[in-house]
């Protein structure tokens, strides 16, 4: 068997997020299968790095699969493309060694997830960010943001439906910087993240720049683990999944 | 009576151009004027920077109106917004002095055209973009621009339809700059354009850039001023209307 890996990039507006869903919900990984399946003519497993939810986009979700067939690279994503609806793209696909599984493999996920700060919304960003026309105050933030860092127990800041033995990650990295017309762009590095943990972890952030909750709090949070103290979840549609490391 | 400008913002791709239309076309100023009269109670009339085509965006699109009401201004910016559709924005709106009008009064244009050179179109950006595969010289672009700053007789770079005595223009400056996911950006700042200047300047930078044409016969046309020697008119999706300076 041949094993294939490539990078899909996806607006997840019009999906029921990534993973194929009973029933007749329009997901990624149901219209990648369809596309897939009809360019290889079989039967196709398709792996994939990160599940997004409902109304949440990818720059680089990476899937990988396994096919008997040799590829011509080039004409496969041409097909491929050709044939996905307009809110999917196949960016890159390449072949990879047999033991290569998009989600397994992965060592880092980043998400970036955006919110405008100002009195309006973009026409353009509307479907890509959330609006927030309040005081939002980076200094506390960043602070909230600092106590994220490192190796904790997530617990309560996860979907309280997680009941995973494992709920210890590891934020490497969780930047705060402003962009061009009042976007601030949140981007956040884990080696992998628990069911809704990073709108959970977004919508503490958030809370701590509005004033309405203390930074400090997100420290005691963790370190006590109980469910329920991550308090609020953000929208879906100002998450990206944008890089996955290997 | 008091004068206000404002800045608005418009995703093109639902209009027939910024300009009202006989008959039952959706256009930016038809939604705007539908707006703004019933904020203000009576009949409105508009003045404008730059009258877009249909499909063409607008970031900073500049408008002026007159009326006998004292607004408040965050009230009124509010009220509009709520009632205008989803794919316009009054970004800002303040009092003016009594001779300005928003085109007569604009010095400066500044329109963006955007292009992804790659072998594939982002679901994010297809709406507001161009796709070409292949090969496009920067050098050829650049030299291909040159040519198009500073005072010239656009005759042959404008519509045919167009019967202005006078088609002198100005370019400031043109601009090409290579963004993040093969996305290269041209921006092109003039005293102001004829009708289709800016899409069929485009279209000849881009026969340069791929080698269809020799960017010296640029200069040429522009000297002989003859119709039709641009040759080529970029789609609209691409074009933004970017700033306008006073």
């Amino acid at each position: 068997m041949n094993n294939y890996m490539a990078v899909v990039e996806y607006d997840g507006s019009g999906f029921c997020g990534f993973q194929v869903q009973p029933g007749n919900m329009r997901t990624v990984q149901g219209e990648l299968l369809r596309v897939l399946e009809k360019v290889l003519s079989g039967k196709v497993k398709i792996c994939y790095a990160g599940r997004t939810d409902a109304g949440v986009h990818a720059t680089n979700q990476v899937i990988s699969f396994k096919t008997g067939k040799e590829l011509d690279l080039y004409r496969f994503k041409w097909s491929a493309n050709s044939m996905l609806p307009d809110d999917i793209v196949l960016k890159e696909i390449k072949k990879t060694g047999p033991g290569f599984d998009a989600r397994r493999s992965a060592r880092q996920r980043e998400y970036c997830y955006y919110v405008v700060n100002d009195s309006y919304q973009s026409v353009f960003l509307k479907k890509y960010s959330i609006l927030i026309t309040g005081t939002l105050r980076m200094d506390l933030m960043k602070e909230a943001a600092g106590y994220f860092t490192g190796v904790h127990d997530f617990s309560s800041f996860c979907s309280p439906s997680v009941v995973k033995r494992n709920t210890i990650r590891q934020i490497y990295d969780l930047s705060i910087e402003k962009g061009d017309r009042n976007l601030i762009i949140f981007r956040i590095c884990a080696n992998s993240f628990l069911y809704n943990m990073v709108r959970i972890m977004m919508g503490a952030i958030l809370e701590a720049g509005r004033g309405e909750r203390d930074p400090v709090s997100i420290k005691e949070a963790l370190l006590s683990g109980e469910k329920g103290l991550g308090r609020k979840m953000v929208p879906a549609k100002g998450l990206f999944l944008n890089r996955v490391v290997y």
